[in-house]
């Protein structure tokens, strides 16, 4: 029996079935006499300190071995323990009705539960779970229980849970644990992104795993598939042994690639560079051997919070992953890309029936054009720290990249009349996402200085489908040939201007794509960090040319089927790294 | 003081305002003595039947003045009275309460306005307006008044209100009011459309119309440009006095060319055909000069009901509307487009972050292939009685083209079987309205008969810009020279293989873009049954030749301003037509 899920984590693990059984969540009410009440509350305030005493230690271990940046949830854990609105309305629960504490914490717990995943913002939502996985590890306190530990196993096994908490993720002993899989999540949920920092091999939102799946049921878990094999026979255990050994065996190699350039076999360089999300990531991308951050996301600056970040913190953050990344590697920094899914409750934007095709990013941007030079200045300024280009999300129109342009000079002559310094050459560019963007390329490239394109967005637009929406995600395909001969376009008119031509989308790190991409002209490659090192070897393996004829066939082709099969088919290099 | 609103019919108004009140809908509710409980009940039933007889007259006029069509609102609205549920409730109120017949009335509309309001179906909340309409109604016959004629001026009025119901504009008399303007309501609302049929100036969606304008006040209303002028001075009086004229002629003018085909002065053909979405337009659209139909929405026959409609039901609609327009006259129909902003309750479909994105037309139809099947049933039958011809909505891919025309094929064999007789030569053609569409036109030409470019979604696609979302209308623009472009490469890649290419979206009938898509080739104009004529008197005095030049020189344009200023500096005949 096979079991299909989203591919979280690559790798193999072999072995016995886990089933993660989920408590009951049912908390009886039970009324205590009214002498016992302030021992119970005492009782309770107890439960919450020797949680918060846990998860100060899971913190700490997970920030040495995961890094500061994963460890910040449970900083987040610790501060909804010290709320007053939370253990404080719980204490006088157990006061003003003479009840139990667990009664009163979970009926607690549960009223914000209840109001946090009711709202429409999914960062709200995120908030739930937060208070959801809080309140289980005080109630483990209270009950006496030290919190069951996941790694109480014999031999290693491969783990099925309805959800990982990111404290049961962290806490996974590689050792005991040889890959995990979840009916839900999807691939940047917080267990999927933590078990790829930790190698752990995973799948997740596989539905009904922990119901499909028995004790002790042999299996074959394929995190790069995102598959699970129910009971193989003997011929799969083995190739997937054979295939495990493989992977393991390319890992190591890889990380001989670390710190090396990418240079094709016909002696052409390329730029290896990694997306980031935060500060924090800069040293990730880093350590796994890009050449610079080709996408340093904004957002995390405005998320989060109750107030526009200032410039000062702004002009940090940027310095901070500059100097991270030393004086040459280059790091390109985008403006704000706010709205669509991501909302920020003090902008107060509009509830669009379409998000996706709304108020967002740099159409927010040139509205609201205090916030937008608010971020100018901070990057203008970091821009003496290191090799900082900047780029505008979203541009549909040459009008509006004048728009935004007009008000970068006006910023800089702010700046010039303060005599505040910044690198007056600094690169600019713009993310090509919008069809339209593509579409007349070649009138934007004679104001830019780069592109850089956004597939997952440009493919959305390009075939009307949600890249979140399941019932059309048979459509959000890169391969497709409409996408292909737009990215042809861009990188064209870049060219053709003397401009240089990047991609940040998922597109970038793929391996089947990276052979067209190549033959096609691609300057820049940006992906996310543990993508760089398999892109490096690959890419040292093909020769630039030879590419050149395989995207030039490819783009003949009626179907994205029919094209990955052609390049895995034509480019052995491929084909021995897709294990 | 000028007011811009939404241009909802054109042509001028000007005169004194005349600002309606609303009638204040709070109710008192009385109790009355058990003795005359009986003889409240009468009284109610007394004025619903005097309602009912209103609307019967209001139902005859309205058929007779505008059509069938217009008049079916009234009869949903005897229908209502008509209903257990409302009127039925109201009575058993006045007997078990012992309260008056306004009060129980109004209760019991308000408890279903309520619920119909706070529905998500667009098409619900309709139904609240209906109870609200005809509440109204029944509570002035109540109160012993003759519902209040909107006719009692002395000298033609500019008419302000709130909202206009279809019985208050269906009872407008165009020789009292000069046009009419609401603070609420959109181009397709009720009373915009009738207002369009009634030839009556309107302004809709003004906000705080009535609240600006005063009783008397001298206003010139632009219906055109959706513009109110409140006390203009006496050299715009007299400017737009010749407007009025011009364009009252011009209207007389166009009648002359109700049934003359249409000829460019250099002798080309093109298609003048009109959109229809119900079988009793098609004999709006031959009034109005169509040659034939060429976009005919089947969305009609799903909507407003409880399932699915039979294979008989869609036979007799689309024989109806081939027989309306004769043996020669072409009816393109679009199978079903439903999903986006369009739910069918029964269906299903699952709520979407990005409908529009989503899942919808013929993803729907080629994942629920009995429903599809049925409607390719029904078409095929008709296709004997007409010169029908059909296409498939928000085609993304080839394969999905593929996959459509496999279902036919199916189909018509099915029918071979059964010996049921269907045009074999029928043509078959799909919607281009998805970038990617566009992109592989030149694959998607060699395996359909003929384009249609859907402009209204191509647009949004292109621009990434929610063509329903205020904040971004200024993307949704079709004289963008990205959406340009990839019109003129479907049209190329049409011709290339020997099909025609034809445009039903809202360019089509846009008189500034004509001259443009004349000269890109295009065969087909299809746009609402009102903008034939126009269109018709602005080809008639175009030469193709010369406009091939205008859109060559216009592709190469960066701004879509420029390039309407640039037709509309160039086009002399466009100028004449634009009053």
């Amino acid at each position: 029996m096979q079991l299909k899920g989203i591919a979280a984590a690559s790798g193999y693990a072999i072995g016995p079935a886990f089933i993660m059984q989920e408590q009951a969540q049912d908390v009886e009410r039970k009324v205590i006499d009214a002498s016992q009440v302030e021992a119970e509350v005492s009782r309770l305030q107890h439960a919450v300190n020797q949680a918060m005493a846990e998860l100060e230690k899971i913190k700490d271990d997970t920030a040495a071995k995961l890094g500061e940046h994963h460890a910040e949830i449970f900083a987040t854990h610790i501060l909804v323990l010290q709320d007053e609105e939370f253990v404080g309305q719980a204490l006088e629960k157990v006061r003003s009705e003479s009840v139990n504490a667990e009664y009163a914490l979970h009926e607690v717990a549960q009223q914000l539960i209840d109001i946090f995943s009711s709202m429409d913002s999914e960062y709200m939502r995120e908030r739930a779970a937060d208070f959801r996985d809080v309140s289980k590890r005080v109630l483990a306190a209270l009950s006496g229980e030290k919190s069951a530990s996941l790694n109480d196993f014999e031999s290693p096994v491969v783990l099925f849970a309805h959800d990982l908490t990111p404290s049961d993720t962290a806490q996974l002993d590689r050792s005991k644990v040889a890959g995990f899989a979840t009916n839900i999540g999807g691939r940047t949920s917080h267990s999927a992104i933590m078990a790829r920092s930790m190698e752990i091999p995973a799948v997740v939102g596989l539905k009904n795993g922990t119901e499909t799946v028995n004790n002790g049921d042999m299996i074959i878990l394929d995190g790069a598939r995102g598959l699970i094999i129910v009971h193989p026979d003997q011929d799969t255990i083995a190739a997937y042994e054979e295939k495990k050994q493989k992977f393991e065996k390319r890992q190591e190699e890889m990380k001989l690639y670390k710190d090396k350039p990418t240079v094709t076999l016909d002696g052409k360089h390329v730029e290896l560079v990694a997306n980031i999300g935060n500060p924090e990531d800069a040293l990730g991308a880093r350590n796994n051997g890009a050449e610079g951050v080709g996408l340093f996301r904004t957002e995390f600056l405005y998320m989060g919070r109750d107030n526009f970040p200032t410039e000062e913190e702004q002009y940090q953050a940027y310095t901070t992953v500059a100097e991270t990344l030393g004086k040459e590697k280059p790091v390109v920094i985008r403006t704000l890309d706010i709205g669509g899914d991501k909302e920020l409750p003090y902008l107060e934007l509009p509830h669009e029936m379409n998000p996706f095709l709304g108020y967002r990013a740099i159409r927010i941007c040139l509205d609201q054009v205090d916030l937008f030079k608010t971020q100018l200045r901070a990057i203008l300024r970091a821009s003496v720290h290191g090799n900082i280009k900047m780029m505008y999300p979203m541009i549909a129109t040459l009008a509006e990249l004048r728009q935004a342009n007009a008000i970068l000079d006006e910023t800089k002559a702010e700046l010039d009349k303060e005599g505040i310094a910044y690198n007056k050459d600094m690169e600019v560019g713009m993310m090509v996402e919008i069809p339209a963007a593509a579409i007349i390329a070649d009138q934007l490239a004679k104001e830019v200085d780069f592109f850089s394109i956004g597939t997952n967005d440009l493919v959305q637009y390009t075939m009307a489908a949600d890249r979140m929406n399941e019932k059309v995600s048979h459509l959000t395909q890169p391969f497709n040939p409409a996408v292909l001969r737009l990215i042809r376009m861009v990188i064209d008119a870049a060219h053709k201007e003397g401009k240089w031509a990047g991609m940040c989308g998922e597109m970038a790190g793929n391996l089947t794509a990276i052979p067209i991409l190549l033959g096609l002209g691609l300057d820049e490659f940006s992906m996310s960090a543990s993508s760089v090192l398999p892109a490096r070897v690959l890419l040292s393996r093909l020769s630039r040319e030879d590419m050149q004829d395989i995207a030039a066939q490819a783009l003949m082709m009626e179907h994205e089927d029919e094209i990955q099969r052609f390049v895995q088919e034509r480019v052995e290099a491929v084909n021995q790294l897709l294990v």
